[in-house]
């Protein structure tokens, strides 16, 4: 049994994370296993879309806390240990956005802390209705401040600025308006979702994704006339692509596109 | 018969794209004709409001993609069309927001890849119920980055993640829900609701919507500090107006304002 | 009677605005009562939250019309006076978000102009249903634009540039749906369910909740990078309080924390 399971079908990757008796904590060990994968998936052409999920009860409960206790016997109190580790996390949650292939949460029962900085950091993410979201270290003195990062950047401010401060959790519907969730489906329904979701993603140009799917995050941060600038390389360069060109031509023709991917 | 047609009613002009055969492309001729009216509107000091419609089924499908097929058969395979191209096409999209006016989206049928842009870069937008909206170039393999610029300075990542990849589309109340819309009404009513704001807007002081028109953008890419420091010296400047002293008098005195506009 | 009423109950400071015949109005007076309170409660460590309410029939109607139009007789037409009363204002509103204990904006009646701007500034907002909100200095000529920054940072950009254009107002729910409350509340229920918000928040560990409001302001205008890295300091030093270290311990035990602070 390893803490993180992959398997693929055709061109989609499934990883779950399986350490149900800790809910998924991020221990050492499982940000060290979603970073090999990260790193093995950066450079596989063959996965165009990528399922991350959590067995058990829960999506993820956040950080190991008991990992992170037992940290503070080293001499420094542990503040190195807890520098290393936020690098860590941080290097899991940003590589999951500069990989090439559109990931998506598929979450269920509960999603805290840095399991709710998970959800936030996939680019798309499916729930189980009922499934519940917080961002509550506050409640035991230690503020979701890494979490906030990615949360804030899904969420309007006045909406996570309450989930921080006052530990409360939101359920999935809520999660869907606010915008971390794409939608939340009935629970015997969210592995088919997902998997048709990753389905409809997989099926398109690879190539054409990869690029726009960077040029999303980077554009983001530019002021508007940089981001013109930048996404207008960034669509001629796909325009010359050899399967953007066939299926443009196929288009103008009216019949399925006959791409050399896959 | 022109490709862009020009009614002005009042303080409001209405431009009508009419190439309803090709559900109002963004081919090289009205991308030219929109910017002919972008530049003859921004010194036109008689026109408050300005309305964007399109003849036929459809608001607007995109660029032409028959036309850009054909601009690969010169020597450089079109690559230098096609930065040509992307420069005016963005030169029209950033010039509605540059322009003095605000400019609604009056939108029916459907508005897709740059005709969604189209959409988010009018300053409003009002949609026909039904009325269809997405950025699916992902299904012929060129993925919709430029239109992506707009689109993601309108709603939410996961949402507009989700239609970058899948191609899938959203109607006119979900595109309400984003943000992509001020408001979907009943297709009967979509001329007079367009109208009514148009006029709401146009019965106000020109030069105040217009010195806010230029400060929102400016401030929206300031930090925060910056902006007040900004937005602090536009309205003093607006306070010092000639026809906004004699707002703030009729305001204190409860009577109508004398302006000299209009 | 002074014009800005604090009482302090527990850990909870309650600033009442008491200008009820003018509706509230952010006159010179209650610029420099507020700008007095946030430089009282910034090193006030009995304090762990605020909350900001209006006495009368409205929370805030937004600068003072009469008092500015009375400033337009001095030699430079008012310019002095505007730039003054401004930078005043802007003080003001980057004072709630820069005081440590979050804010929470106790609404009811009418919120218009700088009032709109008090609400978008203070970290949270409870409204009484049916209570109307607006930025509609448009109607008398003078455009919104430092309410804008506020408001344009609360909701998305398409309902944020109708209400500055129009001067119409929205109601409530809208304001929740938009982003400008996180709730309405039958008018009953509004001061329990603040008084209740406020609680809460004041239950936690002071020193966490400072440091990640803080910390929330300052990553929301960085690059995600350095958003990352910034944030990752705090959480460190958050780690390594000892409330926290005790409040971490007690959650492994399953035992409550026995903080040292209140």
């Amino acid at each position: 049994m390893t803490i993180l399971e992959r398997h693929d079908t055709g061109a989609i990757a499934h990883l779950k994370m399986n350490a149900p008796e800790r809910m998924n904590a991020l221990s050492d060990e499982m940000l060290a296993a979603l970073q090999d994968q990260i790193d093995a998936l950066r450079d596989d052409p063959t996965i165009r879309a990528v399922i991350l999920s959590g067995a058990g009860k829960a999506f993820c409960a956040g950080h190991d806390i008991k990992q992170m206790t037992a940290g503070r016997q080293n001499e420094d109190g542990g503040r190195a240990y807890f520098q290393s580790l936020f690098a860590r996390c941080t290097s899991v949650m940003m590589g999951l956005q500069s990989l090439p292939q559109p990931v998506i949460a598929q979450v269920h029962g509960i999603a805290t802390a840095a399991g709710c900085q998970l959800v936030a950091s996939c680019d798309l993410a499916i729930a189980a209705e009922g499934t519940r979201f917080g961002v509550n270290g506050v409640n035991i003195g230690l503020f979701c401040s890494t979490p906030m990062v990615a949360l804030s950047r899904n969420i309007p401010r006045k909406p996570a600025f309450e989930l921080l401060t006052t530990g409360h959790f939101v359920e999935a519907d809520r999660a869907v308006e606010l915008g971390l969730l794409n939608r939340a489906v009935p629970a015997d329904q969210l592995v088919d979702e997902t998997r048709h979701l990753a389905e409809t993603i997989a099926s398109k140009l690879g190539a054409a994704v990869k690029i726009g799917k960077q040029a999303f995050y980077e554009q983001l941060q530019m002021p508007m006339d940089q981001a013109y600038a930048y996404t207008s390389d960034v669509i001629v360069e796909n325009l010359l692509y050899r399967d953007t060109i066939e299926g443009m031509a196929a288009f103008v023709d009216k019949r399925k596109p006959d791409w050399d991917q896959g």
